[in-house]
């Protein structure tokens, strides 16, 4: 019988040109802010930080600039931030930026209004367990990428400071208060990059609908976001000034990201945190694509009919084929997707991974995200996640 | 291009035994709460009001009980609950009930904590416009009926003491904290009210959709909602203690709750509003019911492909019939859901309803909820409005 919960309170302003709305929408209250910027210069040659400073400005809140955010970003960063956050009395954040920029921004809003450590309050792998006593600082997002729905969701993904840890922390508190997905600001993103965080999108809506979390909620938003990410990935990867494949690709993610609340990801992203946590330099989507034929290819025996509802929402008359094929043509339609958004040019070997570090990078996923394999439709054992993790680095 | 915003903060707890969570639950701040239910003693005599207090004990919360909200709920009633509440220092409100008493709710918490009367803040017809200077006390939503969707949305509809307008209230501050849907209170409730606030469930989904005003969200809420309840309620009507339809029935009516959030209801809705003031014995669903046909029959040639989709979601094969035939076949539909759900035995004439009114009726609608007019997808006339009305009491 029908049974969740629907719980997602951020206020999502969507479209093109929305960044204007930032002068004028009802913010959270308080004078000050912290914008929160990656380090790579990137939003301040684009001008986006001008604007961003700017608007707020309109509104008469004064801000303070960090830009020390790295991919994949780290606990010290947060730290840092947050030190700086309490120091100067700060009273809401805004995260201008990616993934990582807005994922880093939600753990800097915990830290600003609690005492201690990022790492204190990370609920598995090594982190200190610590329950923080009050809300996080009010947060704006303002994502310039379409990829990890962290703009519709609590969770903030972080890595552990020297060493191979990457957890997720997240609470009622830490939705964005705010988000503005503007697409516009999307237009300037590399193909590389556009392929790296669409593919995310498409990841979090495919494991979210075969989630044993999902509900009926997620299942449309996240069968709305295959549908458009699986046709519109490719448009935004080839044609990067094109806004309609922009806009689409936006609203996937945001769509998606409320899939990651709705219901949960599931243990492919185990897995490719682990990559990414010993291999800092590789792009969360890439792992996740070259896991992916391996992991759903093992999958599908478990739960045929939400694979065929997969490959229908991609596009496949799924009729045509014999009743026991239809849940593999999924594989058929990931296979081309990879192709067309270019994965099979790139390996995981580009980053370091090797054949020798399957059995430790299989420990590392079980230990820091352990609960995600909770969620996934199939008991998984050992050998066949070593086997998942071989192929992704031999493919 | 997409261009809207999501804000749907409340949490919503769904399904069947979740009652029980109101006494684990975090709650809102505060250790009194006000019960408000209805007149009927129908809350009282099914155990339920009892239940709602215990498990409220059990959080230490102390209730003050407040009964004397009839259907269709009045400014005066309102008025009556918010003073209590001020004078009592209420923390925040329990709502339990159909549509009337979680919408009587919302005002009675936006009244705890603002000065003055209900009407002062009516921003429509006769109402005193004025913004309200602080948040609404939190509510706790309780329905007991599938229908309003007032558990998902900030809408609250009360009528003018001694007047006949019924008007719209709300704003950011007026959705539900909580929301807990729980069929199981629902099997009680007898086949015509079922009847009623089932088929109003299926106009907003119908009429969110159609609503210029829709968006991706709103899509895929209103088409499931238009799927299920035009299944199910048949089903929910003849067999009252089916849990499985009662279920379904309570997702349709918190999935269209949320599009009237995410999109606006049309016109039919402010032509209803106008029946209800006048004739105030006259249930909601019922003059939705009756305008319905006439209504849409005239909105056909506006939006066929929008009219189709919604024959699609109700499980018709649209393909088999002419192209230009397609968007009709709703109307096919709408008619046999309306003799399933019984109400071809029923007139608005049963509730006084006259021809002679039909001028003054269509006045009040423009007047009292003007707004929906603009979210309707065509342009219609005063004489246009005057024969849906004029059909609607013949029929
Ligand atoms: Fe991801
Ligand atoms: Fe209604």
């Amino acid at each position: 019988m029908l049974n969740f919960q629907i719980f997602i309170p951020t206020r999502i302003v969507f479209g093109p040109g929305k960044l204007a709305e930032l002068g004028t929408l009802p913010l959270p209250k308080g004078k000050k802010a912290m914008v929160v910027i990656g380090e790579s210069g990137a939003m301040i040659e684009n001008g986006y930080l001008d604007k961003v400073q700017a608007l707020l400005a309109k509104q008469n809140i004064s801000t303070v600039v960090f830009d020390n955010i790295s991919p994949n970003p780290k606990s010290d960063q947060v730290d840092e931030a947050a030190k700086i956050a309490r120091e100067k009395g700060i009273d809401f954040i805004v995260a201008l930026g990616g993934g990582s920029t807005i994922d880093a921004s939600k753990a800097i809003a915990l830290l600003t209004t609690n005492v201690g450590k990022c790492w204190d309050y990370m609920q598995a792998g090594s982190g200190g367990g610590v329950n923080p006593e009050n809300p996080a600082a009010p947060l704006i997002a303002i994502p310039t990428t379409a990829g990890t729905g962290t703009e519709a969701d609590q969770w903030a993904v972080i890595n552990k400071s020297g060493g191979i840890e990457k957890i997720s922390l997240g609470n009622d508190s830490t939705f964005p208060t705010i988000s503005i997905v503007d697409p516009e600001l999307m237009v300037s993103v590399p193909p590389r990059t556009t392929a790296y965080t669409g593919i995310d999108t498409f990841f979090h809506a495919v494991e979210t609908f075969l989630s044993t979390a999902h509900q009926p909620m997620s299942d449309m938003l996240a069968l709305e976001a295959v549908h458009l990410s699986s046709h519109y990935l490719p448009m935004a990867i080839a044609e990067g000034d094109n806004i309609e494949a922009r806009t689409v690709m936006a609203w996937s993610s945001t769509a998606a990201g409320m899939c990651e609340t709705l219901s949960r990801c599931i243990s492919q992203h185990a897995l490719e945190h682990a990559l990414s946590a010993k291999y800092p330099d590789l792009p969360h989507g890439l792992g996740l694509a070259k896991l992916s034929v391996p992991y759903f290819k093992r999958l599908i025996p478990e739960s045929p009919e939400r694979f065929e509802d997969l490959a229908m929402a991609m596009g496949y008359d799924t009729q045509q084929f014999d009743e026991n094929m239809r849940a593999t043509v999924f594989l058929e339609g990931l296979r081309s997707l990879l192709e067309r958004a270019g994965f099979n040019e790139e390996s995981l070997k580009d980053y370091g991974a090797k054949e020798e570090d399957v059995a430790e990078l299989v420990e590392i996923a079980e230990q820091t995200m352990g609960k995600l394999f909770e969620f996934t439709p199939a008991k998984m054992e050992r050998e066949d996640l070593e086997c998942i993790m071989s192929e992704a680095i031999a493919g």
